[in-house]
């Protein structure tokens, strides 16, 4: 019977890590060259600070832990009979696993505010658990890589988490084009309308123009229940085009009646203006995540040569720590998805050399006196900085071969009794398979 | 209500995390100079694959995942009352989290081990959790920094893994003692002296000769139900001094007669004798930590200038694998523990000015103009690879100010219309209050 792992989880192999670590210190650098600082919260949250977090269906995916000891001590028969499972799951467990890293932060803010200096710049990179149904590109255990400021309203912000944005997709190698709106704006054209709880519905609507044309729209705006004038009123959003200058222009007669929305078309137009990045972003009206979350500008990130879907979002929340007692604090984040990033740079074969597991340089045994000598010199070459092995066991030739063939070592050592009298090394090119004898020194000047 | 975090657990803010992070990086880097590479295992593993893995304390210990949806549905009110909370977690639970990293790493290679080229040499630097009475110093979720290679004999694994450990405590700049001992050399006393199952009692014995001297080892070894002929028989290895060498010499006449003390005797020789480190290496006969688990080479580091417990163990063990059903593979691990050497670095005071987070240069924000104009300039700042910051708000000076004090940021940048004109940076160095003007080039030549 092999032995398995729970499903939605994953094990993660040296080439697969090498990768993964290329991917998070990479975020990680850019993050702290905008003055991010990384902090760490626990695996395990109290239940009492994660449930209600996450709407109705959030608290179903908690995982949650069982009590130590005697969890059953103040549940009777009676009541493991007459409570139902999430209310006996409440007494069985007080804990639960990290869901995601906003509630934690948000924890971590109002539980050490007297420590932290405002405006409060983190970046966090941390697995989270989510008891999702597991399906191809869904897990259960997954990293997050997260940047909040918070304590801030300052516009400025934005404009830096955008610049973020696109220095790590110009560091990866990946293109991208960065979406923008504001949720002002679109309070702004419900307001416009009179229609305050018909937003969703459509933006729904208006994002469907590239399929099925202005006519669908329509139509389906009517459907929705919006009456002609509301539609006709409608007709400038969803035929919006342009450059960003242009759009922004309509916009602003569309909304001259609303403040909230000027307030957004300013927000949108002071982010584009300062971002200066190589990415292009545009101000998309489509846009609408999370939209009872977020209350000012808001971004997604989609790749351009691989279809798949946001790569990358983020927003401007108030009052992200009011939930935990500490209200008034403004914050703005943005999150990249590892996982969706590992499957864009592996379709488009971005990884770096870099990116590899293991050592540059294999010495072959060739036995006990050999072995020892070869200690000795592996010592010399990784004093240099070069990831070296030596083979442990003076099997086979074709064995030892073999191996620094399955981790692509590129370069393979042979010393023998005659290379010991010479002082010499013979270093075989994995790739060329070219051989020649040098000291160490000038193998270690060819390695590094 | 001020929110709070499970016992036993730890937020890690900025500070901290620069300086954990100095740690793993450190043992990272070493670990891979060796050939060593990285995996990574779920948090969570299949009840079926802890249990019975830590003996019946570490059953208790282990922290259970309670199972989605339903977990009530199979277990009735009269089976509720009629199980106990062991029986009953068995049976709401069927996930765990991971209690160390030799388990899931033993499961690893079973699982994988079609894909695996032996030897194995795989590194894991990442949390484990056991549902342990807190305490200072002792955490319900920590990490763990374990190399092990599998599917090798050879004692070269040892001798790299003593190298390693050496270069790491070198780098930490950390003063250490290894010391060494041999399972082999153990089952060899007991041989000799006909005491198999006294082992135990002798090596606690010996271990107190320093503060209770030889009498006092002698009257506890008898009291311990030792006869007077063993006690005789074990005086040369209570007193055992001097070098490397003349141990080895007294243990072998001793051992004379033991096949596996000799071997034990030949095997910590030959590590010894290539080891070739800084940090001193001893044979120590008082070493035998986890006895029923390792079978060849024994170690412990302990730091010199600090009175603290071991900071560092390891050893071989047989069979690591034969548990999931894949006999016959032999192993050798050390594991570093990353909260005591954070300890041993801090009341040293070793942490390098690099393990500190955050930015280089601030730059205050004098209003809309300086600030776009700071952005500008940041930008260019970064693209030379020195972390930087723009103060989001054009707030008072004196608030911009001790922000950059609070977070011990280095230099601080003075852009006001002045400066715009003159196409200067005015650079404050926050430690000496010293304050130059200086172009764009200058400033980063500086500060590079």
């Amino acid at each position: 019977m092999k032995p398995s792992i729970p499903k939605g989880t994953r094990d993660f192999g040296p080439v697969e890590m090498a990768r993964r670590n290329y991917i998070f210190n990479t975020i990680r650098e850019v993050y702290a060259l905008y003055g991010y600082r990384q902090i760490e919260t626990p695996s395990m949250e109290l239940l009492s600070t994660l449930m209600g977090k996450y709407g109705e269906e959030g608290d179903k995916l908690l995982f949650k832990i069982l009590n130590s000891g005697d969890f059953t001590r103040s549940v009777s028969t009676a009541d493991y009979e007459a409570q139902n499972a999430p209310q006996l799951a409440a007494r069985f467990c007080e804990k639960g696993l990290r869901y995601d890293l906003t509630v934690p932060f948000a924890r971590y803010v109002v539980q050490h505010r007297e420590e932290l200096q405002l405006p409060f710049k983190r970046f966090q990179i941390q697995p989270v658990w989510r008891a999702d149904r597991p399906q191809k590109g869904r897990y259960r255990e997954f990293y997050q890589c997260d940047a909040d400021v918070v304590g801030s309203d300052s516009l400025v912000n934005e404009v830096e988490l955008l610049q973020i944005v696109d220095e790590v997709y110009r560091r990866f190698g990946i293109r991208v084009a960065i979406k923008i709106n504001n949720r002002k704006i679109l309070t702004g054209i419900a307001e416009v309308l009179g229609a305050a709880d018909r937003i969703i519905d459509i933006t729904v609507a208006i994002d469907k123009f590239d399929k099925i044309g202005l006519e669908g729209v329509n139509a389906e705006l009517l459907a929705d229940g919006l009456s002609q004038a509301q539609v006709d009123q409608l007709q400038p959003i969803i035929t919006l085009s342009g450059t960003n200058a242009e759009k922004l222009a309509t916009m602003r007669q569309v909304l001259s009646s609303s403040e909230a929305g000027l307030k957004g078309i300013e927000e949108v137009e002071y982010v584009l203006s300062q971002y200066e990045g190589a990415a292009e972003a545009s101000l998309d009206l489509t846009l609408a995540r999370g939209l009872n979350y977020y209350t000012g500008c808001i971004f997604e990130v989609k790749a351009l040569d691989v279809e798949i879907g946001s790569i990358n979002g983020g927003g401007r929340y108030d009052n992200l720590t009011g939930i935990f007692g500490l209200p008034g604090l403004s914050g703005v984040g943005i999150s990249f998805g590892a996982d969706r990033i590992y499957d864009v740079l592996t379709q488009l074969d971005l990884f770096p050399r870099e990116a590899h597991a293991g050592a540059r340089l294999l010495f072959i045994n060739f036995g006990e006196k050999e072995g020892a000598h070869c200690l000795r010199l592996a010592r010399q070459v990784r004093q240099a900085g070069i990831p070296t092995e030596v083979y442990p066991d003076a099997a086979k030739m074709k064995k030892q071969m073999q191996y620094a063939n399955a981790l692509q070592v590129p370069y393979v050592a042979l010393v023998g009794e005659q290379e010991m009298q010479e002082g010499l090394i013979a270093l075989k090119d994995m790739t060329t398979g070219e051989q020649q004898k040098l000291t160490l020194d000038e193998l270690i000047e060819k390695l590094r």
